[in-house]
């Protein structure tokens, strides 16, 4: 039995990573932290989980939360694990880092996309990029994972078989539409149901965060340095992102060879399903049908008008975009089946 | 291993019981019928299992289904199953029917309810109302299990315990709230996207048919005749039942004894919630934490300004008011862990 | 042309009032306060109005504003128009007040539903409840109004008829649903998107604050005491109000007989409107339809299984049950067309 | 008093036209046609327009409406209006023809776009696109206008000033998000609102018929060819549209010389809003505040990544994206104020 830890365990990342691991065979949750709601019942943040566990809400340090579980989850704003994580990794703990304080590999990305110099540099090269699929053997063999981020995941996705194939000519421009599960659990202005609803906003048409570590991970498969933009939408949904990314290619590309670069790219891959269909209603991703999940729908279309070829993907973002990676990185780790925890059927209607 | 079968396992009550039974660790699906899809697979109508069945719809009759299998569930339209089950009865074979066919006990209760003579009036006592809460030993001990409607369900449970405490004074009024869910696939105008969103229809103002065995089941729990009536609006969502049901009480009455009368109605119920909080967000049940599992979720108020206590309950009208309750049902005819696959945490945030 | 001024413009009530004012044709609005946004343009607090109005918020007091204008609307927080209303009055303006400080005639009523003692019980007089279709004359001839509550009128205009018919016998049983809307527009924990969306939350199912007014004025139009309570539950749309309305009648009820109680009770009425069709889609009254327009639509349904009548009304919270009632007011106290500036088509979908 | 006539009134781009139409201080209508509902009330259809209008739908052909009204709209499918057009025009009328058939200049182009020759390419010459802020003194002058596609139009909209200030190296990428009424009002199982709730379905990655019109408006502001493709996805509503369109530039572009070309591309233009804040919910447009008027609005960011400019159009589909340019277009052939029944004030919430 695998003890764990969650610090900040009453966000929605966090309280999805607690649904997953309390219905773990091999994992007990020890500790959950949470400054605000210290000694109350997990199910009283999280009422979905009534009747499901008895957890209580803790308040000890993540440092002494560290000393006492195999492994430790953080759930923590973005810029404050990288204040946290070393004393951590000292004392010995494995980390499972849901922030994106360790996700990219140079330091002088941190101020680029983050606005913040990376508090301990040295560290970055332990963490491995917490993406299975492109990641699997580092993770196998790692104490520290950093989880990638969401709209990123479907991202890297949907591009890494055209990157792989060398199909990028210029710039991967990607259009990304979230749920507002996204943006957390803190009431604003911008989330208030009655400005919300029935709204299609453009909160990041340029600068978005992820585009560094898409362009990292992107450029890794491709061996070579390959840009790419992102434009963020927030739809009328909770949960779920689809990204449309958009891809000119040097020269004529046809369908069937893209089906093969697709499919050899992801070979075996228990959480990769390919969404194709020349009739139906779900001819394409849709996180329609992927929310509940930790599948990673991907499709893609070329474009007869231009050079252009689509790539489509679909992700539940608390699942396959964090959560869901994370716990699949800590079966990994740990040596457990892969899949463990993370095959539960989607619903077809939510 | 118990071998089960489906006939109509394309619709939405069908895909649920479907997506549950491949998720149960004693049971193989061995027979999934579909008229209109006959040879396709189960992933292509329901694309939310691609990856986890490779079954294929088939094009067998109810009886030739019937004798393969250890249990057969009939997922058809209202009607359809008095048609069909007395042969199949005959042949042996366990049923669970997910129509309303076999649910009324009285046989002159389905013309007054569903317009129609029931054409095998000697069944309807073979069959056991399919609600453990109110029937466990009888299903335990039966082949026939009639799975309740949604709406009757959520009033049902919420209801009962004021009926089995001699609360009920006249007419329970129950106002009902369902997602689009409880009326199918088939699209036609009402359902027609444009015209659904955002709408709060009452669809059916009086005269509904789940009244028949809402009355029957709480006179069943009262030992005497109870009288109920509905009015049922379809919101706008997909999945999930939220009534709440207003009973006039002669005299005063006091929160405390109604808890009293609530806890000890339902003592030890698996998948009975109570939610009722002094504070929080869910102060009282809502089908949003409870859609995607097969709770029931209840509460209840006392109008001071009246003699009235509300009564709320909250379900997912495809799980626990529909498949959930089928498969538990079939949990405990075949002598299994009544909860089998049936505890899945529900999310959080749909 | 008359001049306006609105207290309180930021909020949502204020800015439909704002949009509704812009547009008539005899109404100049001079002054719009706001605290939090004086100095702000009124469309850059309501973006919807931009390029349509060039009017900035300004911080004077309601009393100075009231000096400058014909007639003032107070779009204020309930309990805090009672402590600025008096000095206005006495200083002579017109006042038009959106909130439930002057709706009760009963000073005993305010602590029972509001929880304070009124401040000013001698005003209560003065003002006439806003409801043009009951108060007609009294409006045309007062100096103040006090608009109805949304809530409550909803539930007054469909059940006035019956009030007035003498067909109400015990307590009338009120179902409501409301958009967030009719929560403003200040960010909380329930009203957080993601929290909000997909729920169908019993906010008040006993105690809501606008029984009081409910009773108050199916009493006036039945000549005699009524009873009535009501349960309140937010559903998953911004805009609209449905309320069902249960009343048990002694004795039999045939439909003809309703329709002539309906249609005698609001002849000639130019905001009614009865949706009541055999076929189609739109059978009842649907909030769907009435947003954006200041209809109160109403129909019934006679319940043939017990002695029950269920009144349905729909009206946009916004409009007919806030600063539509408020300008149609307005129009009868200044000797107006009643439907100046009211009647623009709502659209078919939303 | 201009008569007009509608041909096809009962779908939901006609009934949104008869909705401003009736509303208009100078127009009657006389004639709406329907095969389908022929004899019906029109508020039987459009059961907003109820207490609004007696019209009735008639079932004229489109050439005997033709000779009783001084201008025709057509509402009826694509394709269809090309084969009834050349009569109308031969018998005189005035025409404004909401579908695709005669937008495009070149008749090769109907082949490539939309699959069949055009049967009348003679007349494509002398129907002007219905653009008012491109082609004002052409519709003034002309007889025949053909109004410009929905996606195509907030497409256009906001690309224009990028392509008349040379800009557009490349293709422009546009993404579009769409809600449901762009559909039609035809029941299917993509519209079923079981399954069209909550997805973000991409129905058109490739190909869509918009490219067509959009590339020939793009080529006439720029003089000339510019190439665009276009990615469509229906999202969680009923109304609207958002396009998001990236275009690569050769060189370094700053904000304030492109807020030169968009201020002067569209000076005085009455429907032209530019939504650019640097604070605030509304920082770029949304269809939230555009839905229910006849505004484009419009606003763009600079991609500091990489040199590309993204430009953002948000529309109402049913009005700027059809029966409102339709209109405009009516009041300039007629001489009348552009602006006449189109300025009424969208709502801030819906």
């Amino acid at each position: 039995m695998i003890s764990a830890g969650i610090v900040g365990g009453s966000g929605y990342a966090g309280g999805e990573l607690l649904r997953l691991l309390i219905q773990h065979p091999e994992v007990e949750v020890k500790i959950a932290t949470s400054k605000q709601h210290a000694g109350e019942n997990v199910s009283k943040v999280h009422p979905n989980l009534k009747g499901l566990t008895d957890l209580a809400f803790s308040s000890e340090t993540p440092l002494d939360a560290s000393a006492k579980v195999d492994v430790l989850f953080l759930a923590v704003p973005h810029g404050s694990s990288a204040d946290i994580t070393p004393d951590i990794v000292d004392q010995g703990a494995r980390v499972i880092d849901l922030s994106a304080d360790f996700r990219l590999k140079d330091p002088e990305a941190y101020p680029v996309w983050y606005g913040w110099n990376h508090p301990a540099p040295d560290l970055l090269g332990k963490f491995v990029y917490g993406m299975p699929e492109l990641h699997r053997e580092e993770i196998r063999n790692s104490r520290y994972v950093a989880v990638p981020g969401c709209i990123a995941s479907s991202s890297i996705y949907s591009l890494a078989p055209l990157a792989g194939g060398n199909y990028i000519d210029g710039t991967a421009i990607i259009d990304a539409k979230i749920g507002s599960s996204g943006s957390g659990n803190k009431p604003s202005a911008s989330t208030h149901f009655s400005e919300r609803y029935n709204s299609v906003r453009i909160y990041s048409p340029v600068g978005h965060r992820h585009i560094g570590e898409i362009e990292q991970e992107l450029s890794f498969v491709a061996g070579k340095k390959i840009s790419a933009t992102l434009s963020a939408h927030s739809v009328n949904m909770v949960r779920g992102i689809l990204t449309t990314s958009s891809v000119m290619t040097g020269s004529e590309v046809e369908e069937p060879e893209l089906w093969k670069a697709y499919r050899s790219f992801y070979r075996n891959e228990p959480f990769i399903r390919f969404i194709m269909d020349r009739n139906g209603l779900y001819r394409y991703p849709d996180p329609k049908i992927a929310v509940g999940s930790n599948f990673a729908d991907l499709g893609f279309a070329v474009d007869p008008h231009v050079r252009r070829i689509v790539a489509i993907g679909a992700i539940d973002n608390l699942i396959k975009g964090t959560a869901g990676n994370a716990l699949q990185s800590m079966n990994l780790m740990f040596g457990l089946k892969e899949t463990e925890a993370l095959m539960s059927a989607p619903m077809r209607l939510v």
